[in-house]
């Protein structure tokens, strides 16, 4: 899973069947270490999170195991509103080798 | 999910069986603040987008579950008509470090 | 999925199991307007996909669903050879930015 | 499957269902020679691995197959902790051009 | 699929259920031309692949369709030992660009 923090919204009217009602929520992926890693991404959500949350999310058609009876064509799912990180040892990747 | 902007076509009259009638659209994948950010690709369409029109697309093996019976191997599926994209946090990762 | 160009064929005897008999063609992955964009790779050809044929690749487990019944191994099939191209307005990624 | 290292922990009381009790670990994926080659990100964790263990993890949607019955949205799945890797031939592809 | 040659072992005397008794192989990516392109990762092994051995690997959850009945979380599995790889046309990607 990729932790992310929720940055915006989307509408589409126009969509799929099957994906009515369903919330689309923009996330900035970020390592735990807290560093933007790419390009930010739509994300279905389902648990009340909203801009500014610090999110955990599931990418590739595993999102789509959220519904055990119809499974629907999505590719990001948000599993959680992270409480907290704790990283105990290693450097950020973008800052470098690790020091262990 | 990844935004685009829909700009081309491409036919195949020799295809894979169960694939006969599906649109095929080239897709230029964009971040959500328009940069874009990799070579294009062609997803399917069954919602009427054309070019020029921004999408929505889910990308891997979910896209095959616009079909509940029988699965078909396509990789890209055109899920929604984009209407509007709110960005309320966050410089596109293209243009450096995220200002929050 | 990928636009790419069949540059060569991969022979293997020993084989996992339900593998036997299917043809293995490598591909070099395109942009739709025709740059290389990545390595080669090796793809399942059902459909009579020949050296320079320019072809569609399903990649990723959706690649298996071209079996309904048994599931295969495989994570990249050639599902149509391309008759025409057409876009109709970006550049290629690789040249810049995009100009619209 | 990707070598890495355990180096900390994620919580997240708020979490889809089906999720709850799961342990997230925070894992930095690592070749087989040692090198860090990409951003930390989270795994399931059932074998009782802890920070400092060297693991094996499986990643995108066959980390949900820990379970048979009902499959979850989870994308990375710690399946091994390691004893040992035995690299006999091959540079580190971060080093340079492979001696074989 | 993937072309790679076998370079290592990897042993995990604590695994998920189901695991025990795979080989898992440790393989250097590379193109169909032989050059490196990624790191190397860990696959499961079924065919009797040695050290120093070319072979084809099918990655990412297609790998699980090895076995029908219990899907494992396994996302790299060797389907074939290359006998001899034939490219007709192009150059390696990673020489520049293709000369067709």
């Amino acid at each position: 899973m990729q932790i992310g923090t929720v940055i915006g919204n989307v509408w589409a009217t126009r969509k799929e069947d099957h994906l009515k009602g369903l919330k689309f929520l923009i996330v900035q992926p970020e390592s735990p270490q807290g560093s933007a890693i790419d390009f930010a991404y739509i994300a279905v959500d389902r648990i009340g999170a909203g801009v500014g949350d610090k999110v955990m999310v599931t990418r590739g058609s595993a999102a789509a195991n959220m519904t055990s009876d119809l499974r629907l064509p999505i590719d990001a799912l948000i599993i959680g509103i992270v409480d907290s990180i704790d990283v105990e040892r290693g450097d950020d990747f973008a800052k470098g080798t690790r020091d262990d």
